[in-house]
């Protein structure tokens, strides 16, 4: 079997993004004139459905009428900071790419100036902001990446790698007090496929491939990559590396840093990029492996060679439903001590089960008369309270014997715990949920909810302790500002480990009426991640720490661990050229080009 | 379920190991006067049988007659380099230490100052060590370990950190050109398990502790680590993690990045220690990280949080015939993509098979004639050709069910390449060899003969080039020294991977007569390395870089990352307190105490 060399994927105009809200411009969520909601577009199964439920149920949740009239529009783009002028800096860019891969437009600079967390969502549409990048560059070529950093060390600027812009830790967010050019590298027209190797299970992909353009090309092929955050619709391969992600197969994939073999990179000192690729090595502390998690700060990923695995023969679905919550949590370590669990275990808590069937259209006529009385047998007949019962759901792949084994000793563990199967179908739509869910802060913050997501990871004895912890501790922040209504909370698991679990939450409440609102909402978030952290749970398990969780990086890493990642970071890129990332901190207090340490005697050393 | 704090391990005087040799010193090849060849002692199944074949094929198989009788006989210790004094260093050591936790004791530096290469082993017999420790210290606590970074930076001197003394990369080779003391850190008497998590399979064990403690403690508790290096007997916690190791239940349990969830480092600034352990998270570029293949070079790992999993339902051996390498190696290949494979999965080239065959007592009688009749079978009615076919070992562990599948699975697909079950006592008897059989290579230097491991790592489309690329290569150099009789050169398959395999060679050629034998034997192994590397394989798969193969990292890292590496090594260590490791080659350019660099500015802004 030789190599393949897939074509690039044609650019689909219908796959326009928004520039202000998440996801597709031709999705959004909207209130209909009889209140109920409906996800617009086509993409999502959820598109189209009359969603009754929705808005009386969150009414009853947080406690507040929501009229459906009275929104906050959105001021975007409210002021976008003037570029920097650096003629020198353009010059150079402009022997280095086409004009046309060059751009100091407002709205562009701005769009790259930001992830998605609340407060920047938030700063666009009715704050500032009051930093973004100076230019956005798109560099085809890899070699332009070497050349952009070649300029910037040249003309006093510094370079942000943009993927899909998605990340939610304040990581594009522009060092305020950076007196030099910040010039935006936006990685997505390297987002090639180049070679796929069918007899070793390898594929090598440029870092800007988007997550589902990857999965869409390998699958052509008959293979996947098996690495679903998500994010997968717009984040790509070198952001993957970047926040050291998670996908939600990781239980039959592995984790970004399980998945990726090597990568080329593009330092302040010159690139990496190997020829051969092997399975496993030790040679040596290997410098790749410091970039899982660099955020930008160390470097600039080109490409990376990656497991891919053939297409599964099975893809099922399936559906548990537990008494309450704990009880779920006993089956889920159970199922990881007791068997091989499926690609994906999710388990929600009540809250985060009511909002799915919230998601769900009213049924009538004989599907109403169905749900109900499944609703009677589970509620009465099983005992299950709608008010404390959790779900599950679960997707296997792989071989058919592999997956119904896999699945009936689901549902013998679960059973065990008191779990009864709920069905294929419920499974199902609990995924397809994933991607439409996405689109609900935005909608929301346009009716003064404010809602964010954060996650952590936890040993077993711990999780269900933070889960509880996390609820009582934001019910008492709330409490004690007299905040209007009742707070949101509510978390699922999501990834499930030897050792432990990672535990998603989800946090919202509304403020119309409170000052400040957004760092209101900052407070009750870092109040969590105080919990959290008292309770023995870790700063991330997967978005990473950027410039929102910084404060916490000292009550998680001991001084002498901030310090060598000071020192690596001041030791390879001296200049600070790649100003982005966990290293920010340092960065912030030494703004502009920093005096060349001499290094001559060293490098004569090594050249010797 | 509670930690568990298990006691300390007495120490077994019978468990004395041989500062000149491999292995205990109760046990040792011998040759009997009727020429049979016996392994003394009572640790092994090997042990007490009477090899009449081995002697023989080796003569057969090297084309020189060996007379039991003509031996060189070894000169241990030959010269041991005075310690340098340093009496402010001493007075400040026993501030910190016992006295009997100091030693200038010149056997002990000696032991202290090799590992078990081929060159080393013929240096301590044969030839010379030209440095080696100047003290051997033994820190009781870890923040003794500490102490001794700062007295040796403030006395002068380096510590070169010291587990089971088992590499075989001239990792413990004293830096030439060092001209501060040398102080050697025995880790073993750091050799606790200190707690046992059962709720969640976690275990904190000290950096020193030996792998058969680790295992037998861990066993008395219903658990294991599931890593098993060859060098289990003596090799070290803290020594698996400097070096990357790897065991040969990888498939089931991991490599050591695998199973090890944090660590203790002591550090040139500071100590590394967490008290939340989580099962994964994304927090920036993870120093701890940097740690796997450090080879000592960039501090002590004093102790790690790993995962442990409870002790198998079923373990089972198994062995199959192939009617040749080729067809093995496709066998392998598939049972890794179509099924979950053995924990332990081994296949031997035809040599290796032979000289498994040649450590078998002579049979006779009844089990002479059983013997005589499975051969007749196997090689005239299925039509194996004896000196082609090859053997694979599979060690299965699990659930039952899980065991009986795999095992199914395994024979299914051998069938398909030709291959024939051969038994789960010859399976046994294959993993049983492990340990025996590395007694060897001391044994056969008596007779003249040098011998050596290598091994490599590469995706699955290159391992049969590069198994029979080595070997055709290692025949051409041989020849072309005109060297006497034939080199022994054979290989095994030791690991599986999604995209390749570990290829494990031995090399041997008698050398009497041959002048500088020590040196044509590394100018034969340097031959080989350079067709590994010529036809894609890795510079290491698990053994490390040393001071033996770095002359070859410029092959496989380019410039920048090995600048990186030197970069990190002076920013984290600048004073170079710890001497040892794969950036020895940065260390020997700059001998004596660094000055240090002006820090002032940079821990000011960090204090902030």
């Amino acid at each position: 079997m030789e190599r393949m060399e897939p074509g690039a994927l044609p650019e689909v105009a219908a796959d326009a993004e928004s520039p202000d809200v998440w996801g597709f411009a031709d999705t959004a969520f909207r209130v209909l004139p009889n209140g109920s909601v409906v996800l617009t577009g086509s993409r999502y199964p959820l598109c189209g459905a009359e969603l009754a439920d929705l808005l009386p149920w969150m009414q009853e949740q947080i406690g507040i009428e929501l009229r459906p009239a009275d929104t906050r529009e959105s001021g975007y783009p409210t002021r976008i900071p003037e570029a920097r002028e650096n003629p020198a800096l353009l010059r150079a860019l402009r022997e280095l790419l086409p004009e046309e891969a060059i751009s100091t437009a407002p709205e562009l600079r701005l769009r790259h100036g930001h992830g998605h967390t609340l407060d920047e969502m938030w700063a666009i549409k009715f704050g500032a902001v009051s930093r973004v990048p100076d230019l956005v560059v798109f560099p085809q070529r890899e070699e332009d990446v070497e050349a952009l950093v070649a300029a910037a060390a040249r003309h006093g600027a510094c370079l942000i790698p943009y993927g899909g812009g998605t990340n939610v830790t304040n990581a594009l967010a522009c060092p305020e007090r950076e007196t030099r050019s910040i010039i935006s590298v936006d990685m997505r027209r390297l987002g090639r496929i180049l070679w796929i190797d069918p007899a070793n299970q390898m594929a090598c992909i440029q870092a800007g491939a988007v997550g589902r353009h990857i999965a869409a090309q390998l699958a052509e092929h008959g293979f996947t990559l098996g690495h679903e955050p998500d994010s997968i619709e717009f984040s790509t391969l070198g952001g993957w590396i970047a926040t050291h992600a998670s996908g939600m197969k990781k239980n039959r994939y592995g984790n970004i840093e399980d998945l990726v073999l090597d990568m080329n990179v593009v330092t302040a000192q010159g690139a990496f990029s190997r020829s051969a690729v092997t399975p496993r090595e030790s040679v040596g502390s290997d410098a790749r492996r410091w970039l899982f998690g660099s955020e930008g700060g160390l470097g600039i990923v080109t490409r990376a060679v990656v497991k891919i695995f053939p297409l599964p023969e099975v893809q099922r679905y399936d559906a548990i439903l537990f008494p309450d919550f704990a009880r779920g949590l006993a089956f889920l370590h159970d199922l990881t001590r007791q068997s091989t669990p499926a690609a994906s275990v999710r388990l929600m808590d009540n809250l985060q089960f009511q909002l799915g069937q919230a998601l769900k259209p009213r049924a009538a006529g004989f599907r109403a008369l169905l749900r109900a009385a499944q609703r009677f047998y589970v509620t009465r007949l099983r005992g299950f309270d709608a008010q404390r019962m959790a779900a599950c759901t679960l997707l296997f792949e792989g071989g058919r014997g592999e997956v119904r084994r896999q699945r009936r000793a689901a549902l013998r563990i679960a059973r065990r715990h008191g779990g009864m199967g709920a069905g294929e179908e419920n499974g199902r739509r609990g995924y397809q949920l994933t991607f439409g869910i996405a689109y609900i802060r935005d909608f929301v913050m346009r009716h003064h909810i404010l809602a964010e997501s954060f996650e952590t990871s936890a040993p077993w004895s711990e999780a269900l302790s933070i889960c509880e912890g996390v609820k009582r501790r934001i019910r008492a922040e709330y409490r004690a500002r007299q905040l209007p209504g009742h707070p949101f909370i509510t978390c699922r698991i999501t990834q499930l480990y030897h050792t432990g679990v990672c535990i998603y939450f989800y946090f919202a409440f509304h403020c119309k009426g409170v000052a400040n609102a957004d760092a209101v909402f900052a407070e009750l978030e870092r109040a969590a991640r105080d919990e959290i952290l008292r309770r023995g749970g870790s700063l991330s398990h997967h978005h990473g720490v950027g410039k929102i969780r910084q404060r916490f990086l000292g009550r998680v890493l001991e001084p002498a661990a901030l310090a060598w990642a000071a020192d690596l970071k001041r030791a390879v890129d001296p200049g600070n050229v790649f100003a982005a990332g966990n290293f920010a901190a340092h960065a912030e207090r030494q703004p502009g080009p920093q005096p060349e340490p001499d290094r001559t005697q060293a490098r004569a050393g090594r050249a010797e």
